[in-house]
């Protein structure tokens, strides 16, 4: 099945870049979060709102990934956080060589945590290692509450999972413990954090953890 | 640049196998439907509100795309509709051979509909052709109102959106309008649907144009 080697030989590739990266992060005591998530899960707004919130106490930097548009970017640097938009232009994932590339646009000196924004898409981005720390993937309760389940994949490599859009759940049919139940089926370390970006219900849970993650003490 | 050769060569025989398909379908009247969408976008329950209007005025089929789980297949089978499940265990997207195996399963002779509900994803999908007749690409309002701007290639290969969660509007920051001006500057050609599968509004224009569609009317 030649279609499969090569597939390995890319990811090898991209393995091999991501462990410079990573070596390069470690360097500048930067702590890197990859954050994964459908399209529309929310993760653009829990940036705004973390880098809202923790503003004056820890420095953040955002490598935006998207297919088109600058528009997260924007977003991100209104919030407050230096910012480097990555466009793939149709591919499905972000690849270690490009935040290998975007990381030579940042200052790296004074930040403490930096987060990359992947694609909005459950699948693929599971599969290629960008030299982050750990990897947080993000669902909504406006999902359907059957994700795990249909991309465990996500949740397998995921050491965090962040439930947005709480405030919803009024008037949707989701069960959050149904969730819980699946993603821990799949990956029984999973932390659970449980958010509203929107009224800020569970940021404050979240932004503490990010505090301790960043000082190494989580 | 190999990597993009390859890429070529795998949609090129994919292009040929879709092609088989579509004088197979051809051949026995059916109109065929790839339905695309990010993860928890509503297709299922789409399929399975249209199955159970049509019941008795038109006979419809599904081949139901998942990476893992046959949860959808058994939905749309209570839902009343011949199902075969496809399970692509890691990939990201179906192709026209999984299709074609597919088929095999399925008596087309009464049917005259057919869906293929590809994987939850509003990347890859775009790239492969699967002998259908048209595609359609489901977005929802609580998917954030920026997908056809970021996400285009899928508004540009479509030739229908269908706006899902109506319901929910009054709930989300979602202006309806700008999908509609964003899509629309991607593809002037777009027939769009306004739906909630939840209250049912919107669903009599959307059994009405499928008629239409299967009795070449539209």
């Amino acid at each position: 099945m030649p279609k499969i080697t090569i597939a390995q030989n890319i990811l090898a590739a991209n393995d091999t870049t991501a462990q410079d990266v990573q070596q390069l992060l470690a360097k500048h005591g930067m702590r890197t979060i990859n954050l994964m998530s459908s399209p529309g899960a929310g993760k653009t707004t829990l940036l705004e709102r973390t880098i809202e919130r923790l503003r004056g106490q820890l420095e953040i930097g955002v490598i935006e990934g998207d297919i088109e548009t600058g528009n997260d970017a924007e977003r991100i640097e209104a919030a407050g956080a230096e910012t480097v938009q990555i466009n793939t232009r149709g591919a499905c994932h972000l690849e270690a060589h490009m935040v290998s590339d975007a990381l030579e646009e940042i200052n790296l000196t004074e930040m403490r945590l930096l987060f990359i924004e992947n694609i909005g898409n459950l699948v693929c981005p599971a599969a290629w290692n960008l030299g982050e720390d750990i990897r947080i993937v993000m669902v909504s309760t406006t999902e359907g509450d059957d994700k795990p389940a249909k991309y465990p994949q996500m949740f397998a490599v995921s050491q965090v999972m962040v439930v947005n859009k709480i405030d919803l759940l009024p008037y949707v049919d989701y069960s959050i413990e149904k969730v819980r139940r699946q993603a821990l089926a799949i990956n029984p370390n999973l932390r659970i954090f449980e958010v509203s970006c929107r009224t800020g219900e569970g940021l404050d849970a979240w932004c503490e953890w990010l505090r301790a993650f960043v000082n190494g003490t989580t």
